[in-house]
């Protein structure tokens, strides 16, 4: 009896993925039989890229592979894991192998630089999407959780967030060598990990960017029982973002833009200059702070000037 | 600022399904932390459930919520592992709430019934699909294997495998008492997780019977490196199955219809009385044999005029 091309398609693009440590067996059975870390706890998360909701159709299939596993990786970071097994289930409309091998080449770029094992592939017919699962570890006790911001606290948030969201947004427009490297940041985000790692004992929560800064930062308020003040003038603007957007899109995007998956943390004021140490070169900028009172405001001259739509709504936006 | 759809749905339909053995913290943050129980291994698996392409679109909620976490808890059965936690990620074209609302209870009750923790859950904008990722465990080394098959070792089948293709098959029918009991076997498979715990330590190898007995019989033959013999006259063959599809209809059901998640397994002679003796009340059946000699052989007077199609494939049959 011929084996169903599914089978084929896995064993050619998944295999090998599948070594790593706690992996007693991988790929090739009903389950894969892992052995946890001594003495760590696990940390587990799930998000589907939707293919047409979450990226354009037309994306690059080696860039929907990246993406699709650093936006998991990214939740890991915010935890403060160290990244351990994937699992990924991946729907296609026909068994496109060229597809498939380009997504594999992303995929499996960014599973090898972080050292995660694949022990588990699903491959069914349907529209496009990618659900990728992570299990990660922590010492017992020891992660990053949304719920632990003080009053008083700094509010730090890494990178240069913002350029993903304008990539996005001008899409359709022809390529240039100014619109690039903001294009990449969408396909291409960075997962924060070695961040999350070192804010593990530095921060006292953290999140990371998905649904827009002002949104995130909603979310880390709420579980913390708190307040935060956001000041417009001290944002990192990007060069790339500024010169492409103007001053007062980039603000916009940068509040709001939730692509790039940078994190936003809370942290004590004496604990920052370490924290700040232990993530170079990932630039660091403390863009507000913690307060007791609820809700989130945004000071400073030009608050009042800025249209600020909500955070990206997995239902509410209009799709790219 | 108002908390997006998404946050507001996943509270209302999975909160409270997150506690159980292990959870340290359940739903709420970038992930989930657990903890796995001390001297087991993890078993973890990942499905995804298509509607259209696994089940009609029109298919009751609740049943696509059995459904979707049935044919996982399956692949544990498969393993012989205990069920311990679960992640789902669900895309919906639009956030509806009855549907989503008789999902989770078809999911939830599963999910009850097998002390499973709910710690992961993600929502999306999408054709209907629900992804599911589980973690099972078992003691190191004693989990159910696909390639432990040796020759002379009996071939056994669980429960009444074809009826749920059948009942697939008729789905278009009007309703009648014949033929229900065969769509509930379509849409409400029972995870064999007893039979998978009860075999470990008897049995030899097993697999869930998905793709269609002959097919996954290929499957257990390939990994162990043997053949089979099938004793045609040997089927089971329930009494609604035979009524509805008559005898050579109902055979070829029994050979090809995977739908039901029924185990095969294979299982020393010696051993077959006390796995028998363990399994019950839910039946078992030895249907034939491994033998040393490659391939799968289907033996009996009525073989020669049985058309068999190749086993359910996913990318290569016609959608329901």
């Amino acid at each position: 009896m011929d084996r169903p091309v599914e089978f084929r398609l896995i064993e050619r693009y998944l295999a090998g993925m599948d070594a790593g440590p706690g992996v007693v067996m991988g790929i090739g059975d009903d389950g894969a039989v892992l052995r946890a870390p001594a003495g760590r706890d696990l940390v587990m998360t799930v998000d589907t890229l939707v293919v047409g909701t979450h990226c354009p159709p037309d994306a690059d299939p080696r860039d929907i592979g990246h993406r699709s596993l650093a936006i998991n990786l990214s939740d890991l970071a915010a935890m403060g894991a160290s990244p351990l097994w994937a699992l990924l289930a991946l729907t296609l409309p026909s068994p496109e192998e060229s597809w498939l091998a380009g997504f594999a080449e992303g995929f499996g770029g960014l599973l090898r630089q972080y050292g995660l094992a694949l022990v588990g592939g699903n491959l069914s017919r349907g529209p496009l999407a990618a659900t990728v699962q992570l299990t990660g570890h922590v010492a017992p006790g020891a992660w990053l959780s949304r719920s632990g911001a003080r009053p008083g606290d700094l509010l730090v948030v890494s990178g240069h967030p913002g350029e993903a969201a304008a990539g996005l947004a001008a899409w359709g427009e022809p390529a240039s060598p100014a619109l690039e490297p903001l294009r990449q940041r969408f396909l291409r985000p960075e997962p924060r990990i070695a961040l999350g790692l070192a804010a593990v004992g530095l921060a006292r929560c953290a999140i990371d960017i998905s649904d827009g800064l002002l949104a995130d930062l909603a979310h880390l308020c709420e579980a913390s029982g708190c307040g935060a003040e956001v000041d417009l003038g001290s944002l990192p603007l990007s060069p790339a973002l500024l010169a492409w957007r103007g001053r007062a899109g980039a603000l916009v995007d940068v509040l709001t833009g939730g692509d790039d998956y940078e994190l936003l943390l809370g942290c004590p004021p004496d604990a920052f200059e370490a924290l700040r140490t232990r993530a170079a070169p990932l630039p660091l900028q403390v863009i507000g702070r913690f307060v007791a009172a609820a809700g989130v405001s945004v000071l400073g001259e030009e608050a009042a000037g800025l249209v600020l739509p909500p955070g990206f709504r997995h239902f509410d936006q209009a799709g790219p």
